[in-house]
Formats: C-alpha cells, sequence, structure tokens
C-alpha cells in the first residue's frame, strides 16, 4: 500500500518568501537527500489558516507524481504535544501537523495514518518554535529516499479534522483578486438556472473571463473544479470588497432574473 | 534549425506566488519530465501587462543555456480561440499564448512558429482559466525531454504583435523602487549632452548608482542595456512619483545645464 | 581547507522576486554548472539591508550540506572597486561583496579569504548595477562545480566588518510580526529571572507560543537561537509598534514582578 517514491517532495506553508524559513527547509532535505527535488508548492497561505492549506493541498497534489511526498505546515499549535502524522494516500505521501489539516485526505478509503516517533525515526527533540525544519522536513526527506518505510515512522493513529465551516465560503483571494470559493462544480447540476450570491450580490455563471463585459464580476469554474468569482480585467476582491472567509452560495435564479 | 533541449525549462507569469498555480505547472513538468530543471524567471509581472512579460523575457532569454525551454505566461485571453504558440528562435524554444508576448521574437530572422495542435501533441480539452497548467507546462515538458519535435507541435502560422507604445516608456519597476524604461542604450550616442526627461523633470546620466550624491535621481544604462532611473539609496518610483507606462524621452542639454 | 563541493549553492539577496533578477542568477549557474542545485535562501531582504543579510547567512548556513556554496549579494556600492570576496570557512564557500557582509565569517578561525581577480577566473569586465549576475553567479558557478580552486580565485585578502550596532536590536521582522532579535539565547544564563524591554515595555520570556495567552506579547528562544518577540496569533511588529532596527535588552525582573 505504501507508495513508492518519486524523488519530489512539495513545499505549502505559511511561513512567506521574505525570511529564510523556507530556504532553510530546502537545505535540511538536500543534506538528507541530495538527489531529491524540492518543488514550493506555495508559502503564501493566509497565516494560521488551516482551511486554506487543506483546499489547496487537496486540490494540487495530483499535478504532482504518484509517490510523491507532500509536506504542508500551517502550524499553530508548534511547541505543544500535537503530533506530527504521515498519511500515505492516494498513491502519495503527506506530512504535517495533527490540527486538521491533513483531516480529509486521512479519511479517505485506504488511507494509513502513522504518528510520528522522533526517537524511532533517529531525531532529537526539535526546537519549540520551527518543526518545519526539525521534524517535517527530515522526515519527508527519509521518506523520499526511500529510506524510511510507513511502519517505521510510529505507531499507527487517528487525525484530527477541521471543524466544518458553517457553509460555503470563499477559501482563497488570489494574486488577481479572484475570489476562490469550495462550493464545487458539481453542485451547479443541482439548478435550473444557478446564480451565485455574494456579500448581497447576485452573480451570473460564465464560461470563461472572456465572455463578460470588462469590470463586470461574474462566477465561473475555476481550473481546480470549484466556483470561483472574478472581475474581468479588474480585482473582484476590491470590487466586491470580499475577503477569504466571506459566505458564498448557490440559488435558482428569480424567472424574471436577466440573468438566467 | 530546432535547437537541441538543454533540460531547463524557465517560467515567466503574472500569477505571483501567493497561491499554488505556479507549483502546481512544477508538478506538470516534473510528473511528464522528471529530470527536468524548471526555474522561475518571474511570476511578478504585473497583472496582464504584456508588454513588461515580452520585455522582461527578451533581456532574459540569453542567460539560460542554448536548447532552454522558455514559457511565458501573461494570458487576458485565456478560454478564448487564442492559439498557443511554440516558437523556435535564437536556439531556443519560446511558449506562450499568441497575443502579442512573443511578438518579436516570433518575428526575429529564421524563426519558426507554431501553433500547439492539442490533439496531436496528444492533449485533452484544457480548463477554460489555467492554460499554464494544462497546455503550456505540458508542451514545454514535452519539448525539454526531447519527445516533441518541432513539427509534432502543429502547422506552421503567424504570430500577433504588441500594438508598439507611443512612445518610448517606463516598462517595469523593480523591487527598489527603479524605473526600467525602454530606451536602449545605444540611443545615447546620438546625442552629445543626452540627459532624461521623466515626469517633466531632466534627470543626468551617470556610470553607476554610487557617483550621485545620496537621496539624488539619476539614469544609468542599466544591466539590461536600457536606461533606468534611479534614486541613490532611495526609491526613484515613490521619489519622482512615477509608475509603470509613464512616458521618458532622451535629449540634448541646454548649452546652459549645469548637468551636461 | 578547502571544503569538497557538494553541488549546491544557496542565494540570499535583497532583490526581491518581482523582477527576473533572481532568475537570471539562476539561468548563469546553470549554464555553467548544469548539474548545479541551487536553493533561494530568501530574497526578501530589506533593501541595503547588510546587517540583516549577516545575520540569517551566518544562522542558515549549517542547514546545507559541507561543501556548499553561499552567494549573497547586497551592494549598495555596486559599481565601485570595492572587491568580491571568496571566503572559505566552516567547511563552506561564501561568495559576496567585501562591504562587511562577510565580515565576521570572515574573521572565524581558520578562514581563508580571497579576492576574486576577474581576469584570473576567465570573466570579462561586469555590467555596473549587476554583480550578482556577472561575478557573483559565475564565481560560484565555478566553485561548485569543482573547476575553481580557492587560490585560483585571486590573492588572499582582508575582509571589512559592520559597523557594530550600539547595542541588541531587532535584526529582522518576519511574515508574521515575529521580531527576531540579535541577543542569544545563551545571554539568558546571566540573569535569574530575565525579562526583555523593547519600546518600552517589559515582556515575559516563555517556552513556546503556545504558553502565552492569545493576543499577548511575550519573548522566546527563536529556532535560530535568539530572543524571538511574539504575540500569540497575532503580529508583534503591529501589535508593539516595533520595527526592524529597534533596541531590545534583557535586565532582572523586577522583585514583586509578577512576570517573574
Amino acid at each position: 500500500m505504501a507508495p513508492s517514491p518519486s524523488g519530489v517532495i512539495t513545499l505549502l506553508t505559511d511561513f512567506g518568501l521574505r525570511d529564510p524559513f523556507v530556504g532553510v527547509m530546502h537545505g535540511v532535505i538536500l543534506s538528507r537527500f541530495p538527489a531529491g527535488r524540492v518543488v514550493d508548492l506555495s508559502h503564501g497561505v493566509a497565516p494560521q489558516a488551516l482551511d486554506e492549506a487543506a483546499f489547496w493541498l487537496e486540490r494540487s497534489y495530483r499535478w504532482f507524481p504518484p509517490g510523491s511526498v507532500h509536506v504542508a505546515v500551517v502550524d499553530p499549535e508548534v511547541g505543544t504535544a500535537r503530533a506530527a502524522l504521515v498519511v500515505a494516500a492516494h498513491e502519495r505521501f503527506f506530512v504535517a501537523p495533527d490540527n486538521g489539516l491533513l483531516g480529509e485526505i486521512a479519511h479517505t478509503l485506504d488511507a494509513e495514518v502513522r504518528h510520528v516517533d522522533l526517537e524511532r525515526v533517529g531525531l532529537g527533540p526539535p526546537s519549540r518554535t520551527f518543526h518545519g525544519r526539525d521534524v517535517f522536513a527530515p522526515v519527508a526527506a527519509e521518506l523520499a529516499a526511500g529510506r524510511l518505510p510507513l511502519d517505521g515512522v510510529g505507531p499507527q493513529g487517528g487525525a484530527r479534522r477541521l471543524t466544518p465551516a458553517a457553509g460555503p465560503r470563499v477559501v482563497s483571494v488570489d494574486r488577481f483578486g479572484n475570489l476562490i470559493t469550495d462550493i464545487e462544480a458539481s453542485a451547479l447540476a443541482a439548478f435550473a438556472r444557478p446564480v451565485v450570491v455574494v456579500a448581497g450580490r447576485e452573480l451570473p455563471i460564465a464560461g470563461t473571463y472572456a465572455e463578460v463585459p470588462d469590470q463586470e464580476a461574474v462566477a465561473l469554474v475555476s481550473s481546480f473544479d470549484t466556483l470561483e468569482i472574478a472581475v474581468r480585467n479588474g480585482n473582484a476582491s476590491s470590487v466586491l470588497g470580499v475577503q477569504r472567509g466571506a459566505g458564498v452560495f448557490l440559488r435558482e435564479a428569480a424567472p424574471n432574473n436577466r440573468l438566467a
């Protein structure tokens, strides 16, 4: 069941790129596994935004080779007794703190969840504030190098899940100000003439950015298969005044609605 | 005429690094070509700024090995019928949407321009909003891996050019606030005592940042062989109140000008 | 004494990632040394902040394999006659302008300092503003490739040091707003009940972020073994109104201090 390593390791954090934290994680990995291919998936997750990290991880891993090791470090409880997890699922390894970030992945059928036993994997006591460097990077390197079998990681155990949000919402705002929601594209099928409601405004659903007039707000199916709200040649977040976390929902267009 | 691949692939986009879009492009490339070397040329192009992307691409490719594949994705028309291009020129491959970004490169002597035929290159229908992942990254990976010959890309065709700007201008503002213009350094030779005019101010031309007094504005030849306007130990964009797109020109210093 | 190259090259600059300067340095290195592994340590050093760059370099290099080549380019005097240095120390190579950035490293026991002789290393005259591309990257590539022996770099010579700061201070503000100071953790041992003073406020010292109440300011030992000031689930820089460069010191808690 354990995947055969591809040699690729991806990093997803809320560390940003201003400081050398991410660079040092690369150094730790290359020190242990010189042939490793380390890819920065993103370090721009909003600080401590577990839901945003979980969303992007779940939507992104499939674009990497099977056998890749996906490290995700958003870690508000670093320094406490929260466990470090290795999850084998979807023909890949996932390495992260046990704080809900891997909740959905750890609960997929056939997922195997291990709690890292530092002594068993040969690691000393970590610093209190940077387990990305002291725990997650070295474990990922050993997994990717094929030197650490899954049952050498530590005992099997559970994985925490995130508290479900009260309803669908904007999980991420991208560089263009597009609002990425967690409404699955497949939800559209339940409506004859669906419209999206956000910040009290009702928006039509289009096929591409180019279908709508300049500066007009519209919803469309994003490239990650959820609904996205955009303003053509503009910034939807500024224009609509909507930030990460805002509620959003689908409804049937009113019969007299010109959008329908 | 087709270059022999170096294995290096560069990425230039306006995606920023906040979201995993760039990381996912790395994943797609490594999935197809595990030995590929992917370099982020820059992802900080101003949103949809085709002229800035074209400028940096034209100024940067020569610093990479011959046979490199240079991907550039600034793509306001993504999802429409605009073509995807592969251009072989300057002993390299260039891969980008047909929106003018590759105009100058595609019109150099001996350039060969191909329009990507998705079916011929073995790609299914792309998403409507992320051709960087679905078209440009896979085509680049196949070219870099040496598995896709130029005549397997699709039919020969034309390439759009950018509408020429009304005159020389600031094409980019760098991290220090330096104003990068598109005035070729060689243009200086036409003047006995050239000065640069921007935002109604006349600036002298110096050899290095260190030649001018602290906080004083000056023009100099940038490392990419165009004129650049800088403020020593300061931010020219803030000090002069000049943004990307501002007009700028060279003229002869007045006879009584102390700058001359 | 010269280290045996690991093939890893790290880059630390104040260039930011908006423009292709860093990408072009990657290109220059890969053009000369296609098997090189180039890691971005950080490009977010505050513009021209030599002390911040020196701090991060000294704190980070040990996380990379021995034999790595560490390039650091913060270079306010680029274009002047200031020397370019290669320093062999700590089983590694360091490459940087001679402006104090490598001062401490160059003055460690057994360090060997060489001034780059452009002609001897086979480089032509560099541009006046981008020695990262024209001098430091090519020298680093040749060192990492094992083609440039230390005594081929140029003559032995001295290395400038930074003017010592008037006292301990905040050297860096990280992405979360944590204030990284240059007070060594070991300094705590000199106090029975130490407290940290910054911006007129006295802060307790905790073990982890999670030990203190939400939104409360606290000092703790950072993962780089200096004191760090944080606000749990908050931004210490904003909450305390403290920026890079601010003074900070340790003192004994007053006998009636509830923090002690």
